[in-house]
């Protein structure tokens, strides 16, 4: 239930943040719509693929792309208003990303208990949705290069495969990951945490 | 019948934008191939990975893939009289467009009847060769930022799913929504229809 | 065994490539991590997912990731190093190549017979990493523009075909296949083999 919740705020979050990216590239409404739908769901599509569960719950399961379109086109009529609420749309984004981690870990480990599979499709359903998106605007995706946003991801799904492998019931493991997650980027972003660089930044 | 000469327009039509693409992109001959083999088949591939259906037809069944690697070599060969054809061309491409989102709107209703799916299916059966062409070439995607393209794609694609819905025989509403999403394609090219912007061109 | 060791070398060999890049590019720790992986085992990752292999090989087998996440791990550490070491890694990447053509084709042929369908899951499976690499780094694919690369792949994958076609029992077909491959590859190098193109370069 609080994790449906935070995953419908990932959901408007996510949508947001891509059809925002989408109004500043110059794209119409449907890239604009477009944009929107894949970084709010293209990462839960991806993870699905990869552990063979098709046709991917986010295309069949009308609510979420429903959620996804109408941000997106709320977004597209309001952006104004968008532009200037950075602030609380990155803690949306934050606890989008730890419910978006969770529910993944938690459907990967149901299909195949590998650790490394857990950990990479409850990322891939986490940060996937954002790699999409730089992608279609032809960009370096942020997630790449930029702080510590995919590392929370991968702690928070790391953390959720060593509960549920202590045999923590499939509820308290859930919630406990997705409040990590979500916090660790939120502590992150405060601190303005960032992991080491080879070349140092010019 | 006549959708299978469509979908073999589509294929020649779509592999010579994308090789012609290639060319302009000054890549060698394997590049160019591969451009014209992913605008022209890439699209399905998709679909068919969305709706589980492994592997894809369009890499089994050898007459779409030997007619996009024929059509990419003939544009290689002779890519200086493909130059100066825009004009079929497009209406080529528009009789693809209508083509291949009236079968993989067909093919997914066939998998799942839900309504977001069968459109989205449609729809990236239609228009996914052409982001890949676009990403494969390091540009962003046309058919997010330019034009009522993709639009057709899903206004066929939704009429697909009405009709099919409402009882339609699986023949004639193939046949309609083929020609309903061709003809809206290149009436949108006669017309130079648009979709709104949120921010206007500079 | 011979295959598997060249499978290894071919992982640390990729995976120095991709972490190369994403230290060129400035990205940060997970960044290089995350380009070293996909370069390493996208590839295979893709063929899996044509094939309907779900989960992914590459994802569920810890040996393969591992190997790919320690490779980039210490490029990162001694990035100075590898940076001088190009030449050898020119070999270990075509040994890399030959053995994951030879490896996906044989996966394709047991599958699904169909000539194609192994000549484009060989080729798939050796130069799919290459391609996901230069995607995340917003480049257009080496493997399209330049060289001999792809092209080895496919040749050495079409012999794979051939041999198991004409009967050659499933062990000697992949050692051939791989040989050939990483051969061809290694002379292309040697002698700046290159495929025609359409416009010359500038």
């Amino acid at each position: 239930m609080i994790l449906e919740i935070a995953n419908y705020i990932g959901i408007i979050a996510f949508a947001i943040s891509g059809s925002m990216k989408g109004i500043k590239k110059g794209m119409d409404l449907l890239g604009i719509l477009v944009l929107g739908f894949s970084t709010a769901l293209g990462g839960g599509v991806i993870a699905d693929l990869l552990l063979g569960k098709t046709p991917p719950t986010n295309l069949t399961y009308l609510p979420y792309p429903l959620t996804a379109l109408i941000s997106s086109l709320i977004t597209f009529t309001f952006y104004k208003i968008f532009a200037n609420v950075g602030k609380p749309l990155l803690y949306a984004d934050a606890i989008g990303l730890g419910a978006f981690a969770a529910s993944g870990a938690s459907l990967a480990y149901s299909i195949d208990p590998s650790p490394l599979l857990v950990i990479m499709i409850g990322s891939v359903t986490a940060v996937g949705g954002g790699v999409i998106r730089d992608l279609l605007s032809n960009e370096i995706p942020l997630v790449l290069s930029r702080e510590f946003y995919a590392t929370a991801a991968i702690l928070g799904s790391s953390i959720y495969f060593i509960l549920r492998f202590e045999g923590i019931s499939n509820y308290y493991d859930i919630i406990i990951s997705f409040i990590v997650t979500s916090l660790l980027r939120i502590i992150a972003m405060k601190m303005n945490w960032e992991l080491p660089k080879a070349i140092k930044n010019k």
